[in-house]
């Protein structure tokens, strides 16, 4: 054993995505190690559990840990632990990921979204104090993580809901999804309007980048994307009545830019503005809820 | 005492709407005594109060009462039984209604939102069997009743979220809201752009007489009202995943008619379709719902 077992245990939390497996090591809810691996989409339900388990092994050979919690992007019956389908894994199927581990390894192990993973890891993080928390990731795609009065509103899909009837073509086949307008090739698209060349290596970082130098049409992007972002959380809260709203994922991080746009709107268009606030956690967010889980899902 | 106390006692019932007052005695759940009246719109708290008084005064003179429930259309402090404010009745504000009615008759009194109490109607209509139930009233306005794992989402305005950006203006001073398109003023907009005359004295009702003779204007006009009804309910059914959704109010009378154009639609557009009903309680749902309030509350 490297470190001594103290007052808390350590568990170990791991977010697949649908490009990265981050896995972290958390004690008394901090991470103290931290990894990343890719995401091998191409592999079937045996193999990626294979591949998986090949990553933990080596992740935690010097540690006894005590659970492990996994998030994962797709619809999960958590209480079994089986990912049902992923959008974002399309080769996993009904893949009984709980099994696998728990056979492997011999620790309790649980299942659960990504994005409810996160909304628990930021119900902790705050100490329990918001009973309605939405928490919304703001990436590749579009997670949405949903707590009513204490309780997790399981795989709830918000990115794929409708926000522009016939709008643009999403991922998942539908048309005019929020994910294809509020997910990084919806902000790519947007800027495509403004950028009339060099829109061919654009992410969103380097839009921000541009924006943070007052640049007119990295400005205009993000105030336009800024206007989809408002009417798609005023949906939520009107809804919801959530105590807070917490922005996470990499578009996230344009932050206070992205908070400047939104507020006015959002308090045009809601009956109770509550509090909107960027992620502390950022991607840690998933891997400590994920090993919270059974302490939230018992409530 | 008209009737002997039985096994069950005796509640009121009250709905209060922008149009009507929708009184009645229930026992063993189900409505023994009903009663209309029209909502005063014009009077404030005090004058509103004793207007009310005067309603169930005269209502219930020959019976003794447990206790009152009552529904209003509007953002209620369930807790304290305190309307504070109402869309469709804007003379009314931080009305202690719980209070003024206890005060008055010395019986323990609930007020919740009036779609809330509808949704627990349907809930104790269906013998609790769904833990996870939507019901959406389409009428004058839209509301919603969402209950979340036997909880229920107080004061959710579904009716108010944006359903087509810079779409039409909704009463409430937004553009674009789900009551705009599938409230009866809705479904009437929508009417125009099919019927080039007589379009003066067209209400849903005579819509859907039309429609029975399949009378092709006003099959279009339902047709494309359900495109927009599809959608909305489709972005409810991929946020909460529910077991069931019923649909009451005026325009949901068109039953089976509405039910043939949104299936496939919604088929095609949610991850899990769940049941998708018309409200066998109807109007009553509102009744039935805010004298089980206390029942549901202590779940």
């Amino acid at each position: 054993m490297k470190i001594k077992e103290g007052l808390f245990k350590i568990s170990l939390g791991i977010d697949i995505g649908g490009t990265n497996i981050k896995i972290g090591l958390v004690k008394n809810n901090k991470i103290i190690k931290k990894g990343i691996f890719k995401t091998e989409k191409d592999l079937d339900n045996q193999r990626f559990g294979n591949y998986l388990i090949e990553i933990i092994k080596g992740f935690i050979k010097d540690y006894k840990i005590d659970k492990i919690g996994i998030g994962i992007a797709g619809y999960v019956f958590y209480e079994k632990g089986i990912l049902k389908f992923s959008p974002n894994l399309p080769k996993l199927k009904n893949f009984s990921l709980k099994e696998v581990i728990e056979k492997h390894f011999l620790v309790e192990t649980f299942v659960l979204n990504d994005a409810d993973a996160m909304a628990i890891g930021e119900y902790f993080y705050h100490n329990k104090k918001y009973k309605n928390l939405i928490t919304i990731t703001l990436g590749t795609g579009v997670g949405s993580g949903i707590i009513v009065n204490n309780k997790l509103l399981y795989n709830s899909e918000f990115g794929h809901t409708i926000l522009i009837p016939f709008g643009a073509l999403c991922s998942c086949g539908k048309k005019g999804c929020v994910e294809s307008y509020l997910g990084s090739y919806g902000m790519l698209r947007i800027a495509r309007e403004f950028y009339k060349r060099g829109i061919k290596n654009l992410t969103p970082k380097k839009i921000y980048e541009m924006a943070k130098n007052n640049e007119e049409r990295a400005l205009k992007t993000i105030e336009k994307y800024s206007f989809y972002l408002a009417i798609a959380l005023s949906n939520l809260i009107n809804i919801f009545n959530p105590e807070i709203v917490i922005l996470n994922g990499g578009i996230s991080n344009m932050g206070n830019l992205l908070l400047k746009f939104i507020r006015p709107m959002l308090k045009e268009n809601t009956f109770y503005l509550p509090k909107i606030k960027i992620s502390n956690l950022k991607i840690d967010a998933g891997i400590i809820g994920a090993v919270n889980f059974n302490l939230f899902k018992d409530k």
